[in-house]
């Protein structure tokens, strides 16, 4: 498999959910810098000018939900989800629909009001990009209160729904919420950083 | 189980869903126009105050691309899902994540701007409203060309993901896009209202 990713992105959660299933890929860094994203090789692997995508011999995987279910599902013995509960696996993807279609959405207008709107205005830090420590709040209190159940997200077993939370939490501090105030989320966070896992994926992408 | 949903919103895709799966469950509908949405006793069911939300005997499922999957899973004759090969779901997710994260969030800027910004003017007609038909074209552009394998979306099988994309088409003209711009998106949501289970459905929600 090749796993194409972007410095401190979205992808650090399909890349720790990789090394937690202990998959053999490759790793290969798509350069936001140089917008290679755009680039036309790259719209040969996602049309989209997204990251992560994820080559596999039968094709090419995008979007973070769509990666983390398959990475789950093709490592069965990493135990990644709840794989033979489809109740529980629909609680895991419900919380995954959430970040990618709400958490993320609402991290995304700070930087990317462009994709939404083209006047200037309503992209600048006086409009789109001023709700965002709000949005970003009232997410992770929505997270913190009604979804995680600890001491991991569903409970006693690690999953796919960790490594994407914990991706996500890292984009807080630069959105100017402070992850203390959510005791659960911290704790969290502090744990997951000791995973060999996550600190080999967090070197990578300069985190810490 | 008991499924809530409201007029003409998202929850089209997972009620055709239940129809196609041949569920029994029982239908509760939250007025929006009342906001009941944001009612106490609406907020117990789902405390993010959006549809659909299922209820189930295990618990309460939301988010369209949870419970489409879990709607496949938990009725495994309907064959709604390529639920045996990873690859294929992994696919089959992807569009999944890409409608919920990209198609509805483009749409969800004509009306629900203020979910992002406060300033009247940055939700207004000259600016975000304004994209919505240029985003939604691109996003159809892109699932005709690099998505749709057809006459299904998936190929020769229907699933879950074609009560999703016909669920999001039928907000194109309102988008002001045309869907004829796009054949196979135009002659797929032609075959699915030919379906009883979208018949039913479009008579509920007062669509034709």
């Amino acid at each position: 498999m090749i796993f194409y990713y972007a410095i401190q992105t979205v992808s650090v959660a399909s890349q720790i959910a990789l090394e937690e299933a202990g998959a053999v890929y490759e790793s290969r860094l798509i350069d936001f810098k140089t917008t290679e994203q755009q680039s036309k090789d790259y719209l040969q692997i996602n049309p989209k000018g997204r990251v992560p995508a994820l080559v596999t011999d039968r094709g090419i995987i995008t979007e973070t939900p769509a990666i983390l279910a398959y990475i789950a599902q093709a490592f069965p013995k990493a135990r990644l989800a709840p794989l033979d509960d489809p109740f529980l696996f629909a609680k895991l993807q419900d919380i995954n629909s959430y970040l990618c279609s709400t958490v993320h959405v609402n991290h995304a207008h700070k930087m990317r009001g462009n994709r939404w709107v083209e006047d200037k205005d309503a992209q600048s830090k006086a409009a789109m990009t001023a709700k965002v420590p709000k949005t970003m709040h009232d997410s992770f209190s929505l997270i913190e209160q009604e979804m995680f159940i600890g001491p991991w997200t569903l409970g006693d077993n690690f999953s796919i729904t960790d490594c994407y939370i914990f991706c996500i939490s890292n984009w807080l501090k630069g959105d100017n919420v402070e992850i203390k105030e959510f005791p659960l989320i911290h704790d969290h966070h502090l744990r997951m950083k000791k995973r060999p896992s996550v600190q080999k994926v967090m070197a990578i992408h300069g985190l810490n």
